[in-house]
């Protein structure tokens, strides 16, 4: 039709949350946008900008928020999804994926771009020195989309080969006890002296990071209980 | 002493190479620092500044040049030390502190920093989508720190647990053979039609991503011999 956009969307990665993280390419992503969607302490985090509307919304709702972000494109839009982190690692990137390919095959026409973030795991490793340092594995411990069977196989097989292992959504309000049987998990392969590392909201005022043991990590984790959003656990640092 | 500056010594990721990766953090570190210590390509893509002086070193001499670093830095100076992608990850964070481990005293008491950066595997999943999507590993090739057996016994894992897998230093001049063997490895766990992503100088004018499978990767891999530097493998986006 003449006169019609074309709609665009931009999957942006806003790092841990600091500007001195947020890159120069996220940064236009987000300034260009018309309209903003993500979730809500993501989006409060952006400066405001005249002219441009905001969408926030629960953080246990990326479906939705992804369908919605591209309708709003679709209709000429140009519009940013932002992720905290990198949108690829257990972010948005794949939930607009899968809204692309389960929907209307005019959301396939739209130009969708995905910019990368400096994820939690990097800005935790770089408070402490090298902790990912060789061979590491980023691992969920939500089990909404996996089985919880499926998260303990992967602890086994991570922890017996060695992997440095960086565990994201370890614990909330939803996920009371994974961190905790996580942990027991790991100690039956690993000696209870391997370092485990606390980190949340890394370069901001309420950042926290914590160097325990996995011998002492459960008692961390309760201590944390309502603030400990990544945790990563190796075994030579 | 009276009047004697303490050093400091910033470990730098400065991303994928092009400047809309480069965080500001990253960007401050490297403009404030007096000297420049790095593999030379990656000196070569910071700006050049007044007064600032520059090492560059081949990329097979981490060790001596975490050590020239730190003496520099010993001596009072401000010295970044600049990595490719992400310091953490198969870069110079590790170098760093085995040699402050196994340096003079002096070293422990100089003002370490490390400044984390978008590193390969996300840049390169960005360019396609979501393919590092759910729990995913980052396993170097170099067979230089540890055993190829290990190297063997950290894909078979992998692969066995269903992670995704981004080989880093996947294969160069001294490491002709690594990959190959890699993917034959792989080839004997995975399905032929697992999808295989190649990436190289993301951002940059030579940049060069292809998609292929596990089945057809070794042909891929062969004809960019002298290219690919990064790839990853995974098995469902």
């Amino acid at each position: 039709m003449t006169g019609t956009m074309s709609g665009r969307l931009a999957v942006v990665g806003s790092g841990p949350g600091d500007r001195r993280y947020l890159t120069p390419e996220a940064d236009a992503a987000l300034a260009s946008a018309q309209a903003l969607y993500g979730y809500g302490p993501y989006l409060d985090r952006v400066p405001e900008r005249a002219g441009q509307s905001r969408y926030p919304s629960d953080n246990r709702e990326e479906g939705a928020r992804a369908e919605a972000a591209l309708r709003h494109a679709a209709q000429g839009a140009s519009v940013a999804v932002v992720s905290g982190g990198d949108p690829g690692v257990f972010a948005m990137a794949a939930a607009i994926c899968e809204a692309i390919e389960s929907g209307p095959e005019s959301w396939r026409a739209l130009d969708v771009s995905f910019v990368p973030g400096i994820t939690a795991m990097l800005a935790v490793a770089a408070r402490i020195g090298a902790p990912l340092g060789h061979d590491f594995c980023a691992l969920s411990l939500s089990d909404n989309l996996k089985p919880w069977e499926l998260i303990e196989r992967r602890l086994d097989a991570a922890a017996t080969a060695g992997f440095v292992i960086a565990l994201y959504n370890p614990i909330s309000r939803a996920r009371p006890w994974q961190l905790g049987t996580a942990f027991d998990r790991l100690g039956r392969l690993l000696p209870a002296s391997t370092p485990v590392i606390f980190g949340r909201a890394i370069g901001r005022d309420d950042e926290r990071v914590a160097v325990t043991t996995l011998g002492a990590a459960r008692v961390v984790a309760a201590d944390h209980y309502r603030v400990a959003t990544r945790v990563i656990g190796q075994d030579d640092f």
